[in-house]
């Protein structure tokens, strides 16, 4: 064992004023972002290059750390996907160090400066991008999502504080255990991640209401904590509420590819934020695309429930109900409605839709443009499958998440979600007159 | 008359239902926020030129409701700096009718595409600028402010509800008259503006807790008025706190340029945000610049209050205490402190200061490139006076105010503040995989 060879944590759960221990964090993790703030690029690579290195060695610790969580929650009856969000395995453990070493070949966001411009007053003005400061993050089951939102925060130039779910606690100590021997190795202060070493709720309590240490808050898990930790944060909050997600498919769409996308939008996964949840088809076309949609549905097991004119065309679907229009499935259920041209839909979807999520099919350059322009969610597309809505096909490389919030950061978010831009001005001595 | 003349509002202060009232206009500012979503760029140009002619030919009109709330003002006994900020006459109207000119000749920063690249999946993704929503802005004495916000707001494609101080109310009624016309006249939804017409305190409270009608709250006045909207808020805002603003002279400044600076930033205006309050000055040179900066600022009758080590440089000026080291004098009184290197002056700003706007003067290129990356402060400045901390002086052509939040916005707000980006994907049948 190396000098700085990760340790078990010692107080997992028993912390016995949380409110004072949650305030120690927040100070700790102040002092730690002013160091991070001014981090070299290679130090920060260096840190998650060396949490890999640590969660190899240590790989037999955290399976049986998270054995052990397993069997706890076992006992306390949690259901079959909790358990399967809360198990490691050497796959996951294996898909957790390659995170990391693509976090690190990833270009540093920080001290980028856009838009250097000559003022007629002689200076120069730009905008520099810097880290937010402190991060807190608070997930549920999974424990792989500690790694991840350190090594994003960490190389953003945050500090972050990561309150996980309790079912998890045994497995992100062993974690936060790698995570700090990584610090450590690169130089960087311990305190730039700290996992909150209690279970109790009164933690996530405490961390939303500090601003005075914590800049944002970004909760990632089932819509009720979600809208908690809004409704109840001090602290601005970057949040992800529901995928109620649209295709259009509209009268000159090339039924090939909207049957391809259509399909891909629902079956290719039913738990993802970005599913489809309601296909929207011009009248015009529906006799035609109705029947090869609802074959191909059937090959998936897809229920559909339909409006009565989608019905007058499909023998024995169930009828939508009103709830239908409003419902995020996340399951293998379809809601089908026809309507009468691009307003209609636009109209449906600014009704219906969650503004995360949604794609037209057509070959109309004016109705792909009005598509683009008019609906008003995080993410637009035009014949493509609204599955791409995702940091990694969009390019950023990794997500910390999808912002259904329109301030600050919309749509995926990746590293530069993470930052904010000062102005810097350069100048020569100039006043103003 | 014309069809569209302004008639002015008759409810003013007489609103029976003040929640329902809100509600009202909330709703119709969010069907408006659909249309003026996809309001073509000459529209809402036309619509701001047409409010100028509007405020020129209804001069007369406005000043007399202005005169009346002007009477109000001085029977109620309001202090003379808020009877000046209330105050209208021709040359303030020319410069409203003038900013309205400005703000329809600026670009339009709606639809803007950036970055659109292609993915190795064979979509296309980039981001689309597009309007917030609705935003609700709340200030205090100033009716030019009514028209700012207004103009700010629509140009960006946004509908506003605005809520202006209750001394204003008979001008603000007028001003609210002439934007109606203006939007009438360019066939943009009148709800696209929406001045508030109660005075009631309680508007204010159900304005900030509409999260379903507003997507923005910018409160621009003073600090316990936007202390207590953040506090109560439920949507999220842009607020601009105090600037307690630092100049760091270094040892290797131009002692000139220093002097000029030093004199600038604190002189030039005592009332602004962006003024100097702290004065930190390298010990080294202290006793060769000190002695000609209390020269400079004794003829402008600038107050000095020094740590220890500068008053025993500077006969006869009085002690700062630890308040002075974190107060916003907005007056002719200036803090001073010698500090021993980069390293102290920083540690200074970042405990005493807020985050606004910091400058150094330095020769020194290293030290430059320090101060620039280290200090987290919306503007960081080198060589150059605090006071160019402005939308205009940085060439955003127009300004909704200063934003000292580090989400979303951060320093001077304009047009593009008022904006914010979602992803458009462009594809040609593109499944996932």
């Amino acid at each position: 064992m190396t000098a700085h060879a990760p340790q078990t944590e010692r107080s997992v759960g028993e912390v016995a004023d949380v409110a004072a221990y949650m305030v120690g964090l927040g100070q700790a993790a102040r002092a730690a972002a002013s160091q991070m703030r001014r981090a070299a690029t290679g130090d920060k690579n260096r840190a998650l290059l060396a949490m890999a290195t640590h969660l190899q060695r240590q790989r037999s610790e955290i399976l049986a750390a998270n054995a052990a969580d397993l069997a706890r929650g076992r006992e306390s009856g949690l259901d079959a996907a909790l358990l399967d969000r809360l198990a490691l395995n050497d796959d996951r453990l294996d898909a957790m160090v390659e995170g990391l070493v693509q976090v690190a070949a990833l270009p540093d966001p920080v001290g980028e400066i856009d838009g250097m411009h000559s003022r007629p007053s002689g200076i120069q003005v730009g905008q520099m991008r810097v880290p937010l400061g402190v991060i807190g993050i608070i997930y549920e089951s999974r424990p792989n999502v500690t790694l991840e939102a350190a090594s994003l925060c960490l190389k953003s130039g945050n500090a972050s504080i990561l309150r996980g779910g309790s079912e998890a606690r045994d497995s992100n100590a062993a974690i936060a255990a790698c995570i700090r021997a990584g610090l450590c190795d690169a130089g960087l202060p311990e305190a730039a991640v700290q996992v909150v070493a209690t279970t109790d709720r009164a933690a996530v309590g405490q961390l939303i209401t500090m601003p005075e240490y914590v800049d944002v808050i970004i909760p990632r898990g089932g819509k009720s904590l979600i809208e908690r930790i809004s409704r109840e944060a001090r602290v601005p909050v970057i949040k992800h509420l529901d995928g109620v997600c649209h295709v259009y498919i509209d009268a000159t769409a090339d039924l090939d590819k909207a049957l391809a996308i259509a399909v891909n939008a629902k079956t290719h996964r039913y738990g993802t934020c970005n599913t489809m949840e309601t296909l929207l088809i011009d009248a015009q076309v529906a006799e035609r695309i109705l029947p090869r949609l609802a074959e191909a549905y059937a090959l998936h097991d897809v229920e559909l429930r339909g409006c009565e004119r989608s019905r007058a065309i499909l023998d024995g679907i169930s009828a939508a109900t009103e709830e239908d229009w409003h419902a995020e499935y996340l399951a293998p259920v379809l809601a089908v409605r026809l309507v009468d041209g691009i307003d209609a839909a636009i109209e449906h979807i600014e009704r219906y839709g969650s503004h995360h999520t949604d794609a037209i099919v057509t070959e109309n350059y004016g109705l792909a443009r009005r598509f683009m322009a008019e609906v008003d969610s995080s993410s637009v597309i035009v014949n493509a499958s609204t599955r791409f809505a995702d940091g990694f096909e969009y390019g950023l490389g990794a997500e910390i998440g999808i912002s259904t919030d329109k301030l600050h950061a919309r749509g995926p978010v990746g590293l530069e979600g993470l930052t904010t831009r000062k102005y810097v001005v350069l100048g020569d001595g100039q006043v103003r007159q």
